[in-house]
Order: structure tokens, then sequence, then C-alpha cells
């Protein structure tokens, strides 16, 4: 079935509410929720929902908590994330970096005992929107080994970097993953008895793997791009798990959740931001217009393969299983109200 | 036959000498280069000095300009290069950032008018000693073709990110190429005559390539990683090329060069840097100590494998060829004295 993003969104606020969310936070993690939807990440979208209520329940995400920010130094800032939702801690760190670059020309935010905060690329992508270069990271449970490795060491460790393009367009938003594949990604396939390419797991005894339920039976999956993507990975463990204080995944002290760390500067520290953004997007017309190599159809820039997909599902809807909505429906009850 | 460190330095430094640039200057471009070459890193070594001298004489370089900075907000600064030696204007960026990061906890630095600056690795090194946490990154003239695409749109474009590991220990130091591979490293391939694997090249006609060559007859690299690499290199590209002034490299109005941005944050913002340095050393063991994935001999941290070359290369020099040390001494005369 196909479903609207209205509806979509109505529903998922909906269950955060009857779980003790109030109205104006439910429906902030809604909107952030349908937003990956939109973009084709069903990993980060509404599918997260069951594994929220189990953490409203489990006291790892706390409803009532308000996030605070503590302003250290003139362009650093933490937020204590207080365990509220993600969301809503990420959503502090964007408002605080737009007036710490805004005033000071750069800042760093790192959030402290911060949940699970969605893409990435939607906080970059906002700060983007306000004439900001934007990078940020984070660590998470480990799952992936270091290279050459075969066991979890590293969360999935994701970068994101934005940079506006002209008035009107989304911004340029790159958001991915350090490893391979994104874990939710992989549950994807695993539910769908799909394979996956070789280079992404290896299996509990360290032998490369294209079954996603090796994974899950005590194996590893594996950083992108060889030793480069494995360094990437590291760095972003140690500075998203340490300035986070999160504390790095493998490691005893470890807090769990998801270390985040947010660094903006301000494009007009250097030149006007309208310059940049024309210049921006003259070349991303130029780099889409590339002659293509063999065996490929296109090029793109990064974020456009998602806002393709959000022309579609604004058209068409959001595709969602007959089980997903049934699940959604059924998290509407509480457990008392269970059978 | 092999130099060491001291010899090489001093015969690199009397060649930039005799070509016009000063005592002191000629002791640091030299330092920079050796350490290169000490590190493994030939591709970035004295092998550029046939370049640096080409550049002299073509006025690329200007051994008598001497960077400025402009500290354009209180967290931003543009260090105006001025077409001297880009290892002059980085160490003014990295002495301009501690001292911004110092007083308000982070700061970006642009270069303008910046030429070849080395190993990015020894910027982001040295700021880590210092307790920051540093990016830096920088674009390049056109040399790889963005993902689906056969022409030449990005630069190699370079990453590098630095952090502290115990007092006395190297710091954690990333720097590679965001193409597959560097340009200088394919050079040293085709020279060696030998084959790249698949995946780094492709021929003018946007065919897969493993032959050096294909690239210098009109072909072009690819970025590593696949689409998550190119991403990353376009973002470097745009931020690179238009925050420092030196323009996107396929575009218009490019002013060639190195457009090279620094970030960098004081780990004293988020908590001691003496707590830092500690985490970060017991989690690079627990890295090492990883129990290895099938066909692998050792798991290591970023930074190590270049460490291990230095240990080698200070005890039994550099291996230089004997054609390289006979351009290297040739060099040594000027264009007026050659027969």
């Amino acid at each position: 079935m196909r479903v609207n993003a209205g509806e979509l969104g109505r529903l998922a606020a909906s269950v955060l509410v009857a779980h003790g969310t109030s109205t104006v936070d439910a429906e902030v993690v809604a909107r952030s929720l349908v937003e990956s939807n939109m973009l084709g990440h069903d990993s980060h979208g509404v599918r997260r929902l069951g594994q929220y209520v189990r953490q409203l329940h489990s006291g790892q995400i706390d409803p009532r908590a308000e996030p605070k920010t503590e302003v250290t130094r003139p362009g650093t800032v933490v937020v204590h994330g207080r365990r509220a939702f993600g969301q809503l801690a990420a959503g502090h760190a964007v408002r605080e970096l737009r007036t710490l670059a805004g005033s000071h020309g750069s800042g760093v935010a790192a959030i402290r005992d911060c949940n699970h905060v969605g893409r990435l690329g939607e906080y970059v992508g906002t700060l983007a929107e306000h004439d900001l270069v934007a990078l940020a990271f984070g660590n998470a449970d480990p799952t992936v080994a270091p290279y050459g490795g075969r066991e979890r060491r590293l969360g999935t460790n994701p970068l994101a970097w934005a940079v506006p393009r002209a008035e009107g367009k989304p911004p340029v938003v790159m958001d991915w993953a350090t490893s391979g594949v994104a874990e939710g990604k992989l549950a994807v396939a695993r539910d769908r008895r799909e394979q996956v390419a070789e280079g992404l797991v290896l299996d509990a005894a360290g032998r490369v793997s294209t079954e996603p339920a090796d994974f899950y039976a005590g194996g590893v999956l594996l950083p992108f791009g060889g030793h480069k993507g494995y360094g990437l990975s590291v760095l972003i463990e140690i500075v998203g798990g340490l300035v986070s204080g999160t504390g790095i995944g493998s490691m005893p002290g470890y807090r769990g959740g998801f270390g985040t760390v947010l660094m903006a500067f301000d494009i007009a520290g250097f030149l006007p931001a309208q310059e940049f953004r024309e210049q921006t997007e003259r070349f991303c017309q130029e780099l889409t217009g590339t002659p293509l190599a063999e065996g490929h159809q296109e090029v793109l820039v990064p974020g456009e393969p998602e806002e393709r997909v959000r022309h579609e599902r604004e058209r068409d809807g959001i595709p969602i299983t007959a089980a997903t909505w049934r699940e959604l429906n059924g998290l509407l009850r509480t457990e008392e109200e269970r059978p």
C-alpha cells in the first residue's frame, strides 16, 4: 500500500503520544521520521517506531526530558540531551550552532546523553539552508570490524556534510554510514531475504559473506572503501564518542546512545553566500552534464537521488507493507490495553 | 642507494636556495618534503623539487612572497598565501588556528593563492599535538571523474583528520586522497611500469583500465569507495575551492593551486585533553589487538603504517634511486649554469 506523508506523520505522532510523548515533541519526531521515508531512507523512517516505543518503556528515551544547552567557549557548545528524543537534542544543537556560527563565524556542538537522531543529513541540510557549511558525525553501538579484523570495534559511524545550492533548491547533502552498508539497510535486506554484495559483511569466523543473517549471527559489518573508510570510522568513533561524552562503543565506560558532533561555519566569513550558492549551482549542473563512463546511465550530485524519491513519493505516497502498517497501528495500543 | 634525512634535507634546501629561496624558507620546505619521504609518502617527498623549481621559474611560486593573515570573524581567518610556498602558508594557518581555537574553542582557516602544501597530515598532526581536533581538505587541478562519468571534474581532493594519542606518541593521523589512488602514486607506478588495481583509472573512452599510462593519455582517476567517496570529493571541491577563493578546478574562474581549508577545535571545550588522550590510547590498543579476519595479518591504527616506515628509514636511510639522486643534484645548477 501507499500512504501519504501527512497520514503517516499523524499515525507516527499518535503512536508516540500513546506512549507518553507530548503532542509538540511527537510531531517533531514524527516529521523527522517521515522525512526519511520521503527521501527513500526507509531504514531511518517510521520503521524505527517499534524501537522508540521499546526505548520509551525501558527508560532509554525519557519523553518528559528537555535538552539543555551549555555554551562552554565562545565557539563550542554542549547540548545535554538528557535522554530526550535525539531529534529534539539535535534540533537544539542546530539552533545553537546557527547562533555561534552567526556571531563568531564557526562553532562546534556535541550532544551528551543523546538518543537516535534519525538522519544526520536533516540537520546539516537545515544549517546549509542558512548559508553555513555544516558537518555532522556520530558513533554508535559497535557493529563494524576494523580493517583486517573480525570483531566489532566501531559503530556504523555516519558522516554528513552539506552546503547550499541556488535559492529554492535543496542543498547538496552527503550523508552516509562509514560501514559499507548501514545496519538498518542490512535489516531491510534480511527481511526481504536478499543477498548483499561482497565486501560488506564477514561471518563470525571472519570469512567473507553475502548473507545478511551472518551479521546477526555474530558476524561484523566492514568499513566502506577499505583502509580509507576504516580510518574515517576510527576518527568518528574517537571524536564522536569522546567529545560527546558518550564513550567509545567497544570500550568500558560506554554510555550507549549516539555520540553526535556537529561543526559549522559561516560562508560569509570567506565570501558572499550568494556567490557561493551561484558557483555551487553551476558546478552541480556541470557535474550532472559529465559524459558517461561505460556501463553508467547518469551522474548525480549528492542529495539528488533522495530528492528524486521525494518527488515520486509526493506524487504516489510512501510504500508501506501491510505488515508494517499493522505493526504501526498495533503500536497505538499501550501494553496495558493489549489482550 | 639510501640517504639519511639530514643529508637529503640539506640537498633539498640547497636546491631551493639555488633558485632564489631564502635559507630560512628553504629549510621549512625541505623539512616538510623530507618528512613525507620519512613516512613513506615518496610521491609527496623530494620528488616534488623538479616541479617546485619549474614553478619558481614560471612565477607560480614567488620565493620572496610572505603569507599574510586576515582574521575576518572571531572564529574565521583567511591566510593570503600570495603564491609563496604552500608549506609556508599552511604554517601560518596552523599558527592562526591554534590562536583562534585556543581563545574561542573553534576556528576555520582558508588559504588563498596557495601552492602545493605537501602532506595535509603534517598540519593536522601538529594541531593535534597541541590538543586540538583538526581536519584539513583541499581541491586541486581536475583529474578525477564524478561517479558514473568519464571526464575530469574533480581534484584528488585529500582529506586529513588528526587527534592526539598518549603523550610522547605520534597522533592518530588519517590523510588520504578521495581518489582511489593519488596522482603522485600513479606516477610512481607508471615510472616502475607497474599495473594498478581495477577501479582506480578509466581510459579516455571511459572504460575500466589497470594501466597507469591510460590516465596520462586523457583518461581519468576514479573516486575511492564508489558514490560515497565521490560525494566526499564533491563537498571538498566545493568548500575547498570556493571558501579558499581558489575556484573549482573544472570551472571558469579557477585560479590554480591548492584550495586548502583547515578546521580545528579545542578538546578542552568538551573534556580534559588528558582524559581524551588516555581514552584514545586505550582504544588504539584495543583496535590493534582485534582478532584477525581471514586473509589479514594485522590491524593498524591510522598513522601507524607511516610511523613504521619512519622507524625503518631512521635506521636505514631513505631509499633514493641513482636517477633521482642525479636529478636532484642537477637541480642545484640554475638554468644559466647549465651547459
